[in-house]
């Protein structure tokens, strides 16, 4: 109903913006054209095919990532663009050591039982001979931190509160499960656990653990953290509810010194306005144990593609239209930090940016937003054009953007997000099989599309409000 | 802007039903209850692996169209429902017989080139020695209709238009193509062709061929007919645009003595009006190549879900819900066409049907149809309460509904097909790859509870309007 409701009230502001010239019937041609370029002649989805295949998996700082800055660097060179270049950032240095080991180790009702688990990025290790101790499950941080301390000492803490199906947007679902893996680790090591178990974050019932990210304490509250697959979660929660159950873990992850990695830029020179940028990026990092095909390779060559796209329809931009491919969101957000800091020492205005790092599947729309008070009259003015884009059937909701264009609301542009349709999304996220075959090229393509078209009329007909 | 403008009509329509008696937000609650029972308890995909595992490719009268009679028939029957039953129908028995091969024999250019072609359904075969002849291109039947026969007599005919790309329906892309597969191949015939290639009806280059239903003469204007996959029929195309091609086929597929199979009923009785039946289907039958997972495997075990979930949650329906697995809409729509004229013998009056015949993707909305003159009354009585299911995103527009259900509009109800997004279901359809492994399971069980919460509103208020 949100959506409707929204976008009756677009209807209704583009009846009081009559006066305006904006020739509708024209702008949706070239929105056609656009669409039947990229559905055409799209090279996204072979730009992914080789950042997967030959690339591989490109955590920040590892030789993967560095070929797959030197591959989108040459694949952005081929596209006639005004420059082309690479910016330094210092990333961290995570490995995952060898494959991680977990097991039931004292069950009278299944015996030994080895668990499906992958370390937790930024996570410490357990050493060689590993951890073994008492098992207790909760539901959430708080249920840990109201239980008193000498139960949760030496004990290993297991996070197991599901994603919820019933919730129709898997990324709703993944947001009110997620902070187990977020701060679950470090709020366990503070009680005096001694290591954690979280329940993947996914919708369906298998056998594959995902990975993802874990805070790391500056006070020095890390405890080895794996991510257990949700099949064997059931399995460890089945038992548990019978007996004491004793698990061993092994993990050798560490953290090694920082790197210098890059992230990678292209732009077309604005011809009215350059000063005035509007971004389109996505993310070139990746977890390390699948291939990133859809987190986040697909908004990567999305992002290439709307510049390509643009040249060969042979428009003209009025603003600069800048495609960034940002280094290290997973693990620390070094590439966008950077980016930003850099963009507000040289007074650079972004009056529009957009990401794409929700997965290369068919797009349903756009979220947006802007500093306090500059979003409203942004939507106001879109929504004398929406119209053009929502014939290809996208809506526009306002909501959140993306983790690296976010830095960037201060300069007080508008920041918008695609939203693909998200439920196949958490089948593959952070895991062994986000590959190339999970990506359909028409989908992707679709999205990059969607992208392109709103690059065009963002460049076409918003105007900066302050 | 179809969607936006139909959309805003049923809105409109709304404000002048107020008076009607609906609780839209106790139903919205209610049609919760059943998306949630479907997505956490869900039993289609499930049902959909074993079909596809163990029942295997179901060709109307072969084996395994036997096997999947009967584990969907014992399927239904552990749903507690009030009568479950086989209808018999006399099916066309078309087998594919030996691997066909195809090759170009006679290049100058590349040399001896194998083809991927598989036979189209219906087809009769070269026989053992195959047929080779010259081959001639068009771009549709109009095309070779307006050429002198002389010109075709003898020749091979190569119907090679694609799918349009651009347009953003691939059913629309489809519609536009397949005539050269349905009646191509009988044109040709007519024209003094020895046998056709048509292109394989995909949006994708690759090298699966994708067979399909072709037409069969009465009057014997039937021709050996391959389909052949796309990446293949470019290469053809090349060669021919540098010399004269020949090409050698065989093909051993035959038509074999009808069978007796069945379509599988099962039903809940309506409480208050159980005359009135309202009907959920998909068609049981699938192509021999692969699993037929999506074509039609997905429609079936939607429909079962329906069953399950309005029974799992409790609700006793007003109207008889009835559940038909068609058998034969691949090649001869005997099920459909035997279920009508039973139905019209017995003066069945058929309300509200829905097919689910587009695949086990994230469902979109519904398109519905009825006899002349009654759909603006029906869709008029929807429209107070549409805005219930457009919570869960569902659009409502004219259109069609499918194959199985259509022959049932002459009983004056309204007709709906679920419209799941398309882009990706002629990657598979009608070939190898149309496997388990290509459905989602939360999508599969959106589409089902999108079905399930039209039938539970269509029983609550829907009303017969003659």
């Amino acid at each position: 109903m949100h959506k409707l409701i929204f976008i009756a009230l677009l209807l209704i502001s583009a009846d009081f913006s009559a006066q305006e010239t904006i020739d509708k019937d024209y702008e949706s041609l070239q929105v056609k054209a656009l669409y039947d370029e990229v559905l055409s002649n799209g090279q996204c989805y072979k730009w992914l095919e080789y950042l997967c295949e030959y690339a591989g998996p490109r955590l920040s700082g590892s030789p993967a990532a560095a070929a797959a800055v030197e591959y989108t660097r040459q694949m952005l060179d081929t596209l006639g663009l005004d420059s082309v270049w690479l910016q330094p950032c210092v990333v961290p240095r995570w490995v995952r050591g060898e494959k991680e080991q977990a097991r039931i180790v004292n069950s009278g009702v299944i015996g030994t039982q080895d668990l499906r688990v992958v370390a937790l990025g930024n996570s410490i290790g357990t050493g060689p001979n590993g951890v073994t101790a008492e098992v207790i499950e909760v539901q959430s941080i708080e249920e840990l931190q109201n239980m008193a301390d000498a139960d949760v000492q030496g004990k290993i803490v297991f996070y197991n509160r599901p994603m919820d199906v019933t919730l129709h947007s898997t990324f709703h679902a993944y947001g009110r499960a997620v902070d187990q893996r977020g701060g679950g680790p470090v709020e366990a090591a503070k009680k005096g656990a001694v290591a954690v178990i979280v329940r993947s974050m996914t919708t369906e019932l298998d056998d594959i653990p995902h990975t993802g990210a874990t805070q790391v304490s500056p006070d020095g509250y890390n405890i080895p953290s794996v991510a257990v697959s949700t099949n064997d979660a059931e399995i460890l929660s089945r038992v548990m509810k019978q007996e004491t159950v004793s698990v061993h873990i092994r993990t050798t992850c560490r953290m090694l010194a920082p790197v210098t990695s890059y992230s990678v830029i292209g732009q077309i020179n604005g011809s009215e306005r350059p000063d005035e940028i509007i971004l389109v990026g996505g993310h070139l990092d990746a977890w390390d144990l699948g291939q990133g095909a859809h987190d986040d390779g697909a908004g990567c060559v999305q992002s290439m593609e709307v510049l390509r796209a643009l040249k060969a329809t042979g428009y003209t931009p009025r603003r600069t239209i800048r495609c960034v491919l940002f280094m290290n969101e997973e693990n620390g957000l070094v590439g966008a930090k950077t980016y930003a800091a850099i963009s507000n020492e040289n007074d650079e205005f972004h009056i529009a940016a957009i990401e794409s790092d929700a997965g290369g599947f068919i797009p349903r729309g756009f979220t947006c937003s802007a500093e306090k008070g500059l979003q409203e009259a942004y939507i106001e003015s879109i929504a004398s054009w929406w119209d053009v884009l929502d014939g290809n059937d996208l809506y526009l909701q306002p909501g959140g953007s993306g983790a690296d264009i976010n830095p960037l609301k201060s300069q007080g542009g508008i920041l918008f997000g695609l939203r693909p349709d998200t439920q196949r999304y958490f089948d593959y996220h952070h895991t062994a099989t986000d590959r190339i075959e999970t990506v359909n090229a028409r989908e992707l393509k679709m999205g990059a599309a969607a992208m392109t078209s709103l690059v065009y009329m963002l460049d076409k007909y918003i105007e900066r409000v302050h």
